[in-house]
């Protein structure tokens, strides 16, 4: 009910209320497969006024975006491309992956030892389509172990973790892609250590690994000591790696339908092929974003009005800053690209950010992630408090209240002459968040495209990285120390205060 | 003992290894009582070449900066600067705070109904102050009751919580300045309701109100139906509310130290006073932050390197936000200013936004904040694995390797020319905090000065409540809905994919 609603809001496409702007093609799109619906009337000027693009404007991009979307397709699957392919895995992969599942699903606790893509993924599936507050159910109504994502080293927080855990119950999955990252190397030679001390031999069992085919230490380990492994496939990044092992795994673990998430990415990817701009809502995105980029809007807000979503918000944070955040173009040329991804909730920052947005200088764009259905009605009490100020709430729904929040925030926004454009699921399930998810994948590469950047790679990590190395003394990394000592006297008492 | 190794690193202030530059009064300033250091070397030209700031430029700044200070300690505790005086709360409000918290730590399950600044201090008090994994930990070794803070009005997520909790356990504290905030209101109406349900007459015991002195439906049902009420003093405006009762309660129920806290807060505030700009962090960076604003940087990221500190950041950005995104001067003037406030983690988010800060646009700070003690010393195990990539890390701690990246990335940031300053308490405690949490809301009361704006007002959000009104159907906004109906129509079909 609630999805024909919105769609007559805002699919019906005969009715056009402004007849003196040119008709564009039209947006239904044959065989059409995807089930979201990007709108993005409050991006153009006829709705925000001089801060809006014309449509003469976008249509000197088509030229561009079909472009870029030929490039990116005859590449697909090749190089760093490897994971366009990912959706149409072979059913023997999904079998082993449930099959490994099935059994870990059994412990109590499932840890997953991860950071940057290799859990940012997992912790947006798990509030995505888990209970809501599943860690905190009880075992016979959660079904499934509680799931923890470990992805920081804090000493504290890892430290007093252990008290939740028994090492009879704990199931642990180890992720990195190179098998070398510190973070996640110290922590599984930690939760290794605790697991050998609380099970013995049997720790072997409590343990899978989720790495290169063949390279690297955690595969060598995988070998020696007998742990259970999956790969990440060829030409998948960390940050686009959520339908691969990393993600699918954990997901499997907790009972989330892995197939279906794969056919909703499938039928993003379906959908992403269109050549023209104004049937392609990666595409339209990734336009959108690029120019708004030119003309001095460095922010792109995520920002969801579902609590569900809250994570893919983080998720896409890394996506969009490391994929397009560069420093030279492919031709070698200085560029210092990218927009700075922001995450927001509504409504809750409606009562924190709203305000810039609306008032502060026109630096961002606002990228509203809507629901039709949540899943659950949930009833205001319509007793009357004979309160004015209280009275017009009762007798409503809390969905009724979240989603006339989200439209007066994008409608006030456009107003004030904020651009925002908006993405529509009809409800939360694996299959659109497989949708949704590829969709912004695909947005990404098709945004490298557009900046004539290498969107696959992260080389300006690579500085810190070695730091860290000489700091921890590292062989080989001795005069990199010395360097950085000098560089600590050289601020001795200088510009500090306290 | 920690306490002593840094402070040799960051303060020793005779030798001076760069003899060429200019010496500046001794920023140890005489009976310090801030634990807190503000170390900003690494924003001066010296550090990062280019794009840091010489002395001379931040020279020219300190006759407004000491201007601020006058201006803002001669109006402390009048109009909306009444948060000043919360450092000094009469013992009687503290000690009723306590007798109530007494009573309601009995409870299982202790929930916050508010949002915003209702939420934000006290979700970074809990995560700061209370065992990491508090309410995972089981109620014996708790102690306290749960705490869950309510910031949203997702139906999904707020009906499926009730399936957490018992009636007879539950105490609920509603907060809220006006009383009538939308969100929050209807959730206690669901709430109130549900525990009139479930325990009868006795539901007037399991709720206290925050809200108001006199004004407000909040206040009004607070007396009619005998609810134990709290009050939110004058002049203190959400964000800046954490040290009210807004915050003071919640955090007695679970048992923090809140007399500790408001001494930090006090400590600040002398420290504060300084209006020498180079001896006064709040003011320093305040001046920083516009300086940096004025050239373009319109990012500030805040980036905590611990776990308990990681929702301070969240707290931060509303009042960073709210009160400095700001269309209008105080002279009417439009001036669309602001920074808008990044929340990162460390280490997490070097594998997800350090790409970024490294390679893209020159237009963000980065703020770090650090702790000397993490309070738990945890170690990585010593075992060779005979694997070359990771056998430099066995025998460290994760306290080791935690600062080194967050030495390492300040110092790569540095070296990249990207600007970057550094907040290091000694250990995370209600003392520190209290320091924490004023020290910034001074920093923004100064940086408002320096906008020449009013920080403490919100009027940009007033369009997006009356727009949720008139959905909603409250009686006077009638007009708005057909205009907003309208604004719909005009968007049917016009500008959407799918």
């Amino acid at each position: 009910m609630a999805a024909g609603r919105l769609a007559a809001i805002f699919i019906a496409g005969d009715c056009d209320a402004e007849p003196q702007t040119v008709a564009r093609p039209n947006f239904t799109r044959e065989g059409k497969t995807m089930d979201m619906k990007f709108d993005f009337n409050n991006m153009m000027e006829t709705f925000v006024g001089e801060h809006g693009f014309s449509e003469a404007e976008l249509e000197t991009m088509e030229g561009a975006a079909s472009s870029a979307v030929q490039a990116v397709q005859k590449r697909r699957g090749t190089g760093w491309l490897g994971w366009m392919e990912l959706p149409y895995q072979q059913p023997e992969t999904l079998d082993r992956i449930r099959e490994v599942a099935e059994r870990f699903r059994k412990c109590r606790d499932f840890v997953v030892l991860g950071i940057g893509g290799s859990a940012l993924g997992t912790i947006a599936l798990k509030s995505a389509l888990l209970h809501p507050w599943h860690d905190l159910l009880p075992a016979e109504r959660r079904g499934v172990p509680r799931l923890h994502v470990l992805d920081n080293v804090d000493p504290r927080w890892l430290g007093t973790f252990l008290e939740l855990l028994e090492p009879e119950s704990t199931c642990v999955n180890v992720i990195s892609k190179s098998g070398s990252t510190a973070e996640t190397m110290s922590q599984f030679l930690w939760m290794r250590d605790w697991l050998k001390k609380g099970v013995g031999k049997r720790y072997t069992d409590r343990i899978v690994v989720t790495t290169d085919a063949v390279k690297g230490a955690l595969r060598a380990m995988a070998k020696e000591e007998g742990f259970k492994a999956f790969t990440i496939p060829e030409g998948v990044g960390g940050r686009f790696s959520v339908l691969s092992p990393v993600g699918l795994f954990p997901a499997a673990v907790v009972g989330i339908d892995i197939q279906s998430m794969l056919e909703g990415a499938a039928s993003a990817d379906a959908a992403a092929k269109a050549e023209n701009l104004w049937e392609n809502q990666a595409l339209m995105m990734a336009v959108l974003a690029y120019l708004s980029f030119k003309k001095g809007r460095n922010i792109w807000v995520m920002m969801p009005y579902v609590q569900a979503l809250r994570d893919v918000a983080d998720w896409f944070r890394q996506l969009w800053a490391e994929s397009l955040g560069k420093a030279v173009n492919r031709r070698g040329v200085e560029v210092h690209v990218g927009q700075t991804p922001v995450k927001a909730l509504g409504t809750t920052d409606q009562h924190s950010q709203v305000q810039l947005y609306i008032e502060g200088p026109h630096d961002k764009v606002v990228h509203f992630i809507g629901v039709e259905d949540y899943g659950l009605e949930l009833e205001i009490p319509a007793e009357r408090t004979g309160q004015d100020s209280l009275d017009y709430l009762g007798g409503h729904t809390f969905n009724e209240l979240i989603k006339a929040e989200q439209e007066a925030t994008a409608l006030a926004l456009a107003e004030a002459g904020r651009p925002n454009c908006t993405h529509t699921i009809p409800k939360v399930t694996p299959f659109t968040l497989g949708e949704l998810f590829f969709t912004l994948e695909m947005a990404t590469a098709y945004s490298g495209e557009l900046y004539d950047i290498d969107a696959f790679n992260q080389p300006g990590v690579e500085a810190g990285k070695v730091a860290t190395y000489a700091l921890l003394g590292r062989p080989g990394y001795e005069s990199r120390k010395k360097e950085i000592e000098a560089a600590k006297a050289k601020r001795q008492g200088r510009f500090v205060i306290g």
